[in-house]
């Protein structure tokens, strides 16, 4: 098939790579001019396709993608067909459908995992749209993904590839907590010689067996004791959008609330809450406070 | 009542006062020679009382306790009482218990609230032993308690009154996060003007009028923004052994777990779980991490 | 003053009630014709008041506040002001306010505390909105709030009367579990004799009193051991809404996020998420799962 | 080697079984006459071995092992050497071996995982002891082993292999967890169609993937949607005990925490905790509570 790219980052630019090497054609664009784009602008993009015309978005959630649906709201014609290949927020798939169908314009979105590891192996595909519109693209997700019977799924309408692409990161999150847990703790026992040790012990038989146990093993290898990484970790939105969306559907989270709350926790150097407990233990219990 | 008093720190010390306010006759000893002490070793107080003896142990918990108890328990004679008004986890009380039972020797074991407030206005006592037991030592309880019907129980067996002190500190714990939690959310939002001002207002006609409530509206009037306290809280053990011991129960204390990891995480500079989690992140994903 | 009251249920018939005592005029409606109301529709209501018109809504939230806003928006005229005494969710009344201020309606957004106490003892306020909308509700305001100089609060612009209730009840929902997980830990050891007891001597002296500490006394004496109270407790909105901006902010709040967690348990008879981890030890360790 | 085996249900016959087919000698014993019991007393397997002898004990945690290990202490003699294969808390790992020292009676703790799936493929070992000690059954564990480098540790002392058994089975806890929150919220959400089928697709090319994922699809194939599986999780105690000790280290464990709380809530049917919450909303806001 032939289609236009639009964002050559990482990501984009990878899965472009992927496309061309199993036979499709890509008109790539990005804002960089050193991207190694095929086209300096989006009209330019849009004028290179032949309609009805199929683009790939891969630019940043938020306002980027916004603003790249807003500019091919207006560039596109009847039958015209995006595929949001973002972490656009589910909503924001709705949203934006709502936008383009009275235009005629189609819009699959698309959750992709598998990070770096996805131009050489495929990337985990989860996707939302039309049955005729997700068939309509077919071509290119089959490329795309990984071999195998697995690493693809029509999840549903609008909005199902992010939704389930979140739910994937949420239970993602849930899983590093679980490890991480469980290495600081055997970290911080006496009894262990070894954690890291006892670790790639459980690559085999045990019933933790997993691909993200198999990369703590190897990071603690190259770094034993993790000594050259701090304890800081970011967070990318996904957990929080299947928290929020879970809190309205009455379905508790626990674990993966856990998860991002000690991510959160870990970016602030001077908790506010645990300044107001302090304040109260000096008041009631004269208790010593750090003083700032 | 003619009683010792072993420890005279902040707490023994107001309690000794107290206690002499209240006609009460206290032989006093502690470690330090510049306490204001009566006798100088624990074998100089036992001698100064007239048998069957009672004497207050009222010296941190652990180590301290444990030694105070061993001594006593070579020096005292059939009929003694020790009351142990430290912070004494429930379980150490049933081993001295068993340990101090064989010689005749009596244990009764209080918890007290109020800290700093209670050479004034009375302490909260939380009582632990034998009816008879704790009879024999009420004269000195209803000195040192609060005025009015509340602020003295007898909560059950040896042990029961740590146990229920251990509970209620459990309880401050999980009321504290709460207000601080809602404190920093109001601090972090633009709509809300002053937070102080707004926890002040809820001191009336408000579901969670308390005296917690009251600590901190105080401590926001001294401090607004709460700018010169660190963000770092201590905790005591109490929580810690309730949520241990709900454990034993299967009684989740989700609430009260939190108020302690957070407390807990709020000691931590650099922690090891966050180190897991960045270096997964790294491994899978290729995001940054920050270099230590 | 006088005013327009839509929706006399509990809330508002008894805020009818306390205004009339304080001197107001109140022209109350009520889709019940049961409810005393004194005009059958809001367009007659409208029509009993010069302009310009002061009408404190005090309807559930969600679609019947959207209705009532909806029809005030074509009833009222340039200067009118509504006042939103109900649970509305702050971001609901800035658009609420956005719809209504080319109309030159004003509004002014209240959250109220102390529920069926209020009508003689005050209900505390909490009150957004800008500082002249304020003002001229101030007299209805000062009838209102209890006695003394707490219990209202102008806590900032649209919304942060709602937002700081909000907060108010997320706090409230701490408090209360806090409170719970101690009673359910000395209800389930043997070593507490009566808990109930126990919770009442920290009426006085004790860190953790508090007006909830009082009433769940006040509960476990009229029927000890909360025996014909089912373990069900429902939510109703704001700790869900707070959690949720919590998040947006990045500020955790585990605490609260637990305790509304624990509700929405106790409402689900079957939980997925223990279907599919029973079903996965029965996978991996063959063991027993309770069929359905 | 020849060895004895305590214990000859699910767990050490199959161990039994792979170590015969392994060219070991076992002479076993069971309590169960229909176990297959080479022996029909503890003693009769202690003369059916020659001295220095080995011996792995395969009885259920707790009052069966203390049993058992007080019954060996009496039986055995200098240099014998007992290896505890069950799920002995670590703690009294160590106590068995200060018992069992004196008489110069050597203690390996093997934790094991891979529950039915051992006796073919192997079991997981972690093991704590002596570098001696552990040299010297060192061909029973490579034979219980599953092939390859991994699937066997080392882990430290005395009590280590219960020790990092016990964290491995907190991570599972989290994993399972994180799963089943991920799996609920998809099955409540309207837009995705087959929870199931998305689960599949992870299992290629996804961060998630997992051996815990393959047997929830599995599970889900069997039997879509898990209706014929009861929302209700046992615990088997080891998340426990690693909670306690992260407790007494300091290290907050929130993730494996709220997984246990999940599973103890699974088991209460009518929770103490929401009585008082709801009593509590009943008192201050004249809230319908449901009756029993």
């Amino acid at each position: 098939m032939k289609i236009g790219m639009i964002g050559l980052g990482r990501m984009g630019g990878n899965m472009a790579d992927r496309l061309r090497a199993g036979g499709h054609e890509v008109v790539g664009y990005d804002l960089d001019p050193q991207s190694g784009r095929d086209v300096d602008s989006i009209q330019a993009l849009v004028e290179a396709l032949e309609t009805p015309r199929i683009i790939w978005v891969m630019v940043p959630a938020g306002k980027p993608t916004q603003s790249t649906m807003d500019q091919l709201a207006s560039l596109l014609s009847d039958d015209d067909l995006i595929v949001d290949g973002g972490n656009t927020r589910f909503a924001d798939d709705q949203m934006h459908a709502r936008m383009l169908e009275p235009k005629g314009i189609h819009l699959v979105d698309v959750g992709t995992s598998n990070g770096i590891w996805g131009k050489e192996k495929g990337y985990a595909l989860m996707v939302g749209g039309t049955d005729q519109d997700v068939e309509r693209v077919m071509p290119i997700l089959q490329t795309l993904k990984p071999e195998g019977e697995n690493g693809l799924v029509h999840a549903g309408g609008t909005g199902a590839g992010h939704y389930t692409k979140m739910v994937h990161n949420g239970i993602e999150y849930g899983m590093m907590q679980a490890l991480a847990e469980g290495y600081a703790v055997m970290d911080a026992s006496d009894l262990v010689k070894d954690p890291g040790q006892v670790m790639a012990s459980w690559r085999e038989g045990s019933v933790i067996n997993s691909w993200l146990l198999d990369l703590l093993v190897k990071a603690l290898k190259e770094d034993p004791g993790l000594k050259h990484i701090a304890g800081k970790a970011n967070e990318s939105g996904e957990a929080k959008w299947m928290i929020e969306d879970a809190l309205e559907l009455g379905v508790p989270t626990p674990v993966t609330t856990a998860s991002l709350y000690a991510r959160q926790d870990s970016q602030i150097a001077d908790p506010t809450t645990m300044k107001v407990v302090s304040a109260l233990r000096k008041e009631f219990g004269g208790h010593p406070v750090e003083q700032e």
